[in-house]
């Protein structure tokens, strides 16, 4: 970066707003994914006004800017692979006004998800959308990736609760999009078209999101199958009941044996299990819920079928549940557990087909793919467990995961379900939007005609994932 | 319209896909605002393929085209105000599939909303928006306007049930966007982002809409008050309890002697009253919140206080409500009930000032503006009852109209709710979105660069709204 140009940025930060010392960049080179590059400059902004000052910089010397939240991504949308600068978000982190007469809450970008929820549960309120990240996630990247989790089915996913946001263009225009009213028809939905954008039309700053009354009972049944087809089955006929759960975690035999060999045996031992949660109103509501969906789990011949109100148990089942990712990476010496295909959602009565081909998959190029995750919202995360040294494992790796992206889109399901496009769907992304990319490519013109706001990803990305790793293998 | 151009789209949707009857397009030139004007030429078209070979045709010639559904738009936005052709979808009015399995519905874009509905109770589902012209609104124009209605506090609006679509663009290019999976964050959600565009983006042909499990019990309340500002503060606090009902309708005097008039006194003679419905999965959810509402109503004063489950009861309350807006049409002789001011959104605490300016506006301004609507979510419907031929009627109402909208931005609320912008909100519209401007124009060129869809609408319009009116009134 050129000496001038930090200059002109520590102007509008200080000198505590930003820094080019190597190990920060390599720091900020990261998020969750495989991918690694480092920025030239990190810059912390404090105020919308400051990214505003710093994008008419940016967009002066056509410097590539990528905003970040908290690096929990796991598609690499947060990596800047054109370098220039990283913006992130921390230092913008407060909860600025809770409006319950209204139901909704302003909150600055870089406020993290638990925190905001904290603030929210005084009044008996929630925003509801669960990441797995929950504890470290930032809310400008939850719109930003249009991210969800557990409770989706039920209460939707970050779009949904969407009200307005503040957001700077890649000219520093600030634009105040949206209302702070239930209802809104004023033409185009700008502040909900924010949502999934990754950073590439404009950096968010602060969001209105509406909020909702937090159900006051909630019980839990465990399931156990003797296979994940079963597991599958069971999940869609509890939807067409039809039933909508506040929550319905899949686990297959290799997440399960993963999080009991790390975690000291929490779950049963069984081809696959579900955790299905009912909430409501009342003990009666989730309990008339739990019985039905422990009749559908024995009629589609459970090995167990577990029903609870006991939060100890519960904390077991979910905590087990929350540590696959982490378990699958201790699951074989030497292995990591990497997401090529982490994240695919197909229409739920195709969850049993769609597990049954990425086992199939899996064996054919002899990997290990676990899938686990939010099963009924059609939702499955896989999680490859290969040497990361090793180039051909890769090879057959990405061979495994086009052939899953190909049967996800084939049953009508898509690439990303809540993690996003970034670099690892970008190219089956282009697959499954064929349809889309002129538009999005004409709106991405007009937002960013310079291409300065995270550029080269998405619909932007040409060739292989297998570039940018942060893995100490050499592969092109 | 020429001739040749004429004999082109006879080719694609055949001698009785079109017409160019003056009667017909005099009948083409209205919807349900204030506004008319007669378009060219009426095409009806069957598919898809069709919209795009018209659109093709229309790119060509740089020939205005206006989508329409059933022309129940309060605004304007289905009147060709620049001529050219009039697309009106009720040919494309098939349920096309219902996956309740997988919690969605295809359906192309002429279905009438109440014809979904009673196909998707067959299963137990809906699809809950509700708007007030349920009977006739086609499921295309809710889309391009985000309609909602009456439930849309408790289950949101038109956006938040869309999952996908298809659209032509003004070239003709056939985009299917968006997924039939719960999840999606695949990049920009231009699905969602056609939701409120009106026709000014692209044809809506097809829609996938999430469909959710109908609530198996209701229960109502009828509380009156002496008026509007205590019926106003009873919703406020019915939410901040926090207590979320499935709807709750507002009635001001103007709006109760309108309707008691001209329908043989459905409702006690009062200042103000409002209708409260809860829904759920018991009797003891539904009782109980039921009962919650009543102790807040009469905790604030009220004169009566009515909890029943009687569904005649229900029925006479709720036609009275619907039925406000035709009754205030015979409320005084030679009178119309004009849609000017007839849709802002405020936050829900705003409702009691809000109604209280609007009655102070009215008195000021000497015109009989009547309240009522879907309170709880903050959107307060407005008619103006005036003698149409009146110059200086229309003159002093549209300054009434004015000071209301400013009264609703500087309360943080929109200039439409529910209803969209078309001409009636196109001024305040620029007023209120100020700050989206230059994006929204930015778009709009992106999607449409000869300007041929719906031209001169929104954000388009210049100068007074009192121009192309449907009443014989020399005003300009």
């Amino acid at each position: 970066m050129e000496q001038k140009i930090i200059d002109e940025i520590e102007k509008v930060v200080g000198k505590d707003g930003y820094s080019v010392e190597p190990a920060v960049l390599y720091t900020y080179g990261f998020d969750a994914s495989i991918f690694h590059y480092d920025p030239d400059m990190v810059v912390q902004p404090t105020s919308t006004e400051q990214v505003s000052e710093i994008m008419k910089i940016a967009s002066k010397y056509k410097i590539p800017v990528t905003p970040r939240g908290a690096g929990t991504g796991l598609c690499g949308a947060a990596v800047p692979i054109k370098g220039g600068i990283v913006l992130a978000m921390q230092r913008m982190n407060k909860v600025l006004k809770v409006s319950v007469a209204d139901l909704w809450v302003d909150v600055q970008a870089g406020c993290v998800y638990n925190q905001l929820n904290e603030e929210l549960e005084k009044y008996g309120f929630f925003f509801p959308p669960s990441p797995g990240s929950a504890e470290a996630c930032q809310v400008g990247g939850m719109v930003a990736t249009n991210a969800s989790g557990m409770r989706a089915v039920k209460y939707g996913a970050t779009r949904d609760f969407v009200m307005g946001l503040t957001f700077v263009k890649a000219d520093g225009e600030i634009v105040r999009c949206g209302t702070r009213t239930i209802k809104d028809a004023s033409g185009y939905q700008l502040a909900r078209f924010m949502c999934g954008s990754e950073g590439t039309l404009g950096v968010i700053t602060e969001i209105t999101f509406k909020i909702t009354t937090k159900p006051k009972k909630s019980a839990y049944c465990l399931c156990c199958f003797n296979d994940v087809i079963a597991a599958g089955k069971c999940i869609s006929a509890i939807i067409a009941k039809p039933l909508i759960p506040a929550s319905c975690e899949l686990m297959d035999s290799t997440s399960i044996n993963a999080v009991n060999k790390a975690r000291g045996n929490p779950m049963p031992d069984c081809g696959a299990l579900i955790i299905v949660e009912a909430d409501g109103e009342s003990d009666e509501i989730v309990d008339r819920d739990i019985a039905i969906v422990a009749e559908i789990a024995n009629g589609l011949g459970a090995i167990s079928v577990t029903p609870t109100k006991d939060k100890a148990l519960i904390n077991k089942w979910t905590d087990a549940r929350k540590s696959v990712m982490v378990s699958l990476a201790a699951l074989k010496p030497g292995c990591s557990s990497v997401s090529l295909a982490d994240d695919m959602g197909v229409p739920i009565s195709k969850v049993p087909d769609a597990v049954q081909a990425f086992q199939e998959i899996a064996a054919k190029y002899n990997v290990t793919i676990a899938t686990y995750g939010h099963a009924s919202d059609g939702n499955l995360h896989t999680k490859m467990v290969i040497d990361p040294t090793d180039k051909d494992e890769w090879e057959r790796g990405i061979k495994a995961v086009n052939e899953i992206f190909d049967v996800c889109i084939d049953l009508g399901g898509t690439v990303t379900g809540e993690h996003g496009v970034g670099i690892s769907k970008a190219p089956n992304y282009q697959k499954e939007r064929a349809s889309e990319l002129n538009t999005i490519k004409a709106v991405k013109a007009a937002f960013d005609p310079d291409n300065i706001l995270n550029p080269g990803k998405s619909e932007q990305w040409t060739g292989t994932i297998l570039r940018n790793l942060r893995y100490p293998c050499k592969l092109d």
